[in-house]
């Protein structure tokens, strides 16, 4: 079945008239095209800007049609022409949103992006940027549909605004929308007053028109709503994947998991959890609840074929994630910052798996009226464990790394148990990509590779749990 | 120690100038000076216009020092002169939170009102109007003043801005916020997407303001936070008070009590627990979340004063509850709307016993960081219960009373297990007034005395949970 369509690809096709031989040939070919992730030609490039060229040559071949479960972007239909997945994935623009936008469109599902692109706002406002130098969206589709001739739609607007949602959905008629648009850092939304009311106004508010919007304009679409483990805290008992069976004066019932969440960002995700939960009762929606963990890593197969497509990631005390912060400390030489005693223990996940784990959710959707929570990390690390694996990754790379134990910002238990289940992905057929294997390949070489681009003042945690106050912080420049 | 101070006093003090001889003598009497309510010498007189004149006959007596536990507005300290507690009541012009502000003032407590005084504009926006006529904030406050010579102070304003918030805290400073100022209809929240958002937004936010607001310019003023029993939802194990204590894989734990609340008006009361539960621990807030049930009636102590005093009563779909429902309809001979089989189990409790229950919450106020629960209600009773309660009392009045089932416009289950507790308040004094003895007192003659302000086309529920939509909702006129 499986035949090289085309080869060494070097011109922009997008450029094309539309008209023209090339595209109309492109056009026709089957829907189920796809590029062949599997050998990953390019894993081994680096990623700079004199091996960009190399990049355009693409190669595709086109693969048997996968089936239901493993996530094949089109439905077959008895024998008909399959009709690809609409998949609007709001937050498009973010560090999931771009890497899972570009794996959905690789697996042929018809792609929107919607985004107001606010966390480029947000890098402006604070003076951060992403260690990798980021293409703006418009030049990110661009090289997407040059490379692959694939296109992603695009909405620039804010869920917020219902006007625009409606728009959106009643243009783009979605199959299932991928909700990543919601302001997604703890310490961002403990800076200040204006800032926990802006993260709840906006995941909660802005989630809820998103539920509106499926009621009055595709009551069967499936909604995949990102959550995080953090809405659970670190109870000291084994965590569920949403629900728990409880026996209680000698009777029984099966109850949403309490949770306990530790920042306004945190408990903006238990509050839509819970919106959800309550539509998918009344209305009958279509949800699943990605509780998902720590995400780590920068690349996946679609961003590395091009720099433009390069994926962002934050090292900074506001927007980045432990492990990601912790590679960049180890290569610009910076002790590890181990927030109070490290026992703090979570669950990670590599970007490649998020991707994979979004599909998954897309492909398998949750039934009318089922609220379905599935908890998406693959392992459990402490943080001092995390510290302790790259400093063994640094010795690799002959890098010396130290630790350093810095005054904790947060509110949070720095020893306790932690158990969490996750096993409904794995069920899926969830692949997971171990933290032993990406760790130099994915994040401290990254890290590396762009040590000159940091700004060493990011490092250090900014944000108090305990100092937050009414009045706007100002941000030093 | 009772000495009768002052009788007969028809004169409206707060007229007399500020360095008036009577206003100077009045100002030195010790502040532990209270209406002596326990004689309720104006239960009886029916409540109209004829007999308003003689309700300015006020009597009073120094009563002996209360204990801490009974609540007393004034605090000791080893001997000195008794400062009163300071209470801001946010939603003090609505149902529970006028009846609640006159109860502190007459126990001497200091009380601010803090009202955008929306509830009054929801009625004129859907055509609504209270069955007992209410006369505006402002008469309200000075005919109290010119009774009892006890002054409410006044903030005209929305929580959800900020400015005002604080100047309201920094020159009140509060001891304690009881927080009423919320949306609280759950078919309101259920008219359309507008309503909906406003819902949350408004309560959500309005919530978070305050906590900022304690943070800021007073970390141990106490919140007393209306909750609602709804944020339970009906599950198959008993309902314990905020709490529950959960083995689990030879683990245990106490955690939250599971929610599942079931309107976007309950859900912003979870989310509310949420945000605050963390603020207590991250910040040492103090906070007393009181998970309140049905309430009914329409007299208190103090709003039977006179009729200036008036409370509001609600019988409409939207703002009604369901005792006070079933009261106006059968005064007007109208059949009692139970929602589809009736065996909705909920808890009730007498507004006479809200007041009490916000009391003793302040009276005995939480530790710093602790976020303490109390379910707020005295009796269980089913639709069904409630229906036949009803019957029985117009008997008593010669009025019969009939039935029907109305299709559900709610999502709930109407038959199901229910047992909640409600041991907390009782432990620290409060006296339950039970329905089988306020039935007729001060439900039913209430409505029918009242009955020829009825608008019947208000009786029907007019808002459907599945129906719900994005589009705005008209009224009709």
């Amino acid at each position: 079945m499986a035949h090289l369509l085309y080869a060494s690809c070097p011109l922009n096709i997008s450029s094309c008239s539309k008209n023209s031989p090339l595209k109309k040939c492109l056009s026709s070919l089957p829907t189920s095209i796809t590029l062949q992730t599997s050998v990953k030609p390019f894993k081994s490039l680096p990623l700079n800007r004199k091996n960009a060229h190399k990049l355009l040559s693409v190669r595709a071949t086109t693969l048997e049609q996968p089936t239901a479960k493993t996530g094949s972007g089109s439905e077959q239909t008895s024998g008909q022409k399959s009709r690809p997945t609409r998949v609007m994935v709001i937050g498009g623009d973010g560090y999931c949103g771009w890497a899972t936008s570009l794996h959905l469109s690789n697996k042929n599902y018809e792609v929107a992006i919607v985004d107001n692109l606010v966390r480029r706002n947000f890098d402006h406002q604070l003076g951060l940027d992403s260690l990798t130098p980021i293409s703006s969206i418009h030049d990110r589709i661009r090289r997407w549909r040059s490379l692959t001739q694939k296109d992603i739609n695009l909405y620039i607007g804010d869920v917020c605004d219902f006007e625009f949602l409606a728009e959106a959905f009643t243009s783009f008629k979605p199959d299932a929308v991928v909700h990543f648009g919601e302001q997604r850092s703890a310490p961002y939304s403990m800076i200040d007053r204006s800032r926990a009311i802006y993260t709840q106004q906006n995941n909660v508010l802005g989630t809820l028109n998103v539920l509106f919007a499926i009621k009055e304009f595709g009551e069967d679409c499936h909604l995949v709503k990102l959550g995080t483990m953090g809405e659970y805290g670190t109870p000291n008992i084994d965590i569920e994947e949403g629900y728990i069976t409880i026996t209680h004066n000698g009777r029984t019932d099966t109850l949403p998991y309490p949770k306990q969440a530790s920042s306004f960002y945190h408990l903006s995700k238990v509050h839509d959890s819970n919106n959800i939960a309550f539509t998918c009762k009344a209305w009958g929606i279509r949800a699943t609840d990605l509780n998902q963990g720590v995400v780590y890593g920068v690349r996946t197969d679609e961003t590395e074929m091009h720099e433009e497509l390069y994926n962002r990631f934050d090292y900074d005390g506001v927007f980045g994630t432990a492990l990601n912060r912790f590679c960049v400390q180890a290569a610009v030489g910076h002790p590890l910052t181990v927030y109070g005693k490290g026992g703090q223990t979570r669950g990670y996940l590599d970007i490649r798996d998020t991707v994979q784990c979004v599909e998954l959710a897309i492909a398998n959707p949750a039934n009318r009226g089922e609220f379905r929570v599935f908890n998406q990390f693959t392992e459990q690390f402490s943080v001092n464990q995390l510290a302790s694996l790259v400093t063994k990754a640094g010795e690799k790379l002959g890098i010396e790394v130290q630790t350093i134990s810095v005054p904790n910002p947060r509110v949070e238990a720095e020893e306790h148990y932690y158990n969490a289940k996750h096993t409904k992905l794995i069920e899926l057929g969830l692949e997971p990509h171990l933290l032993s294997d990406s760790l130099l390949d994915s994040l401290l070489n990254v890290a590396v590779q762009f040590k000159d681009r940091v700004d060493t003042k990011q490092i250090m945690p900014s944000v108090s749990w305990r100092k937050i106050g009414a009045k706007p912080k100002t941000v030093s420049a």
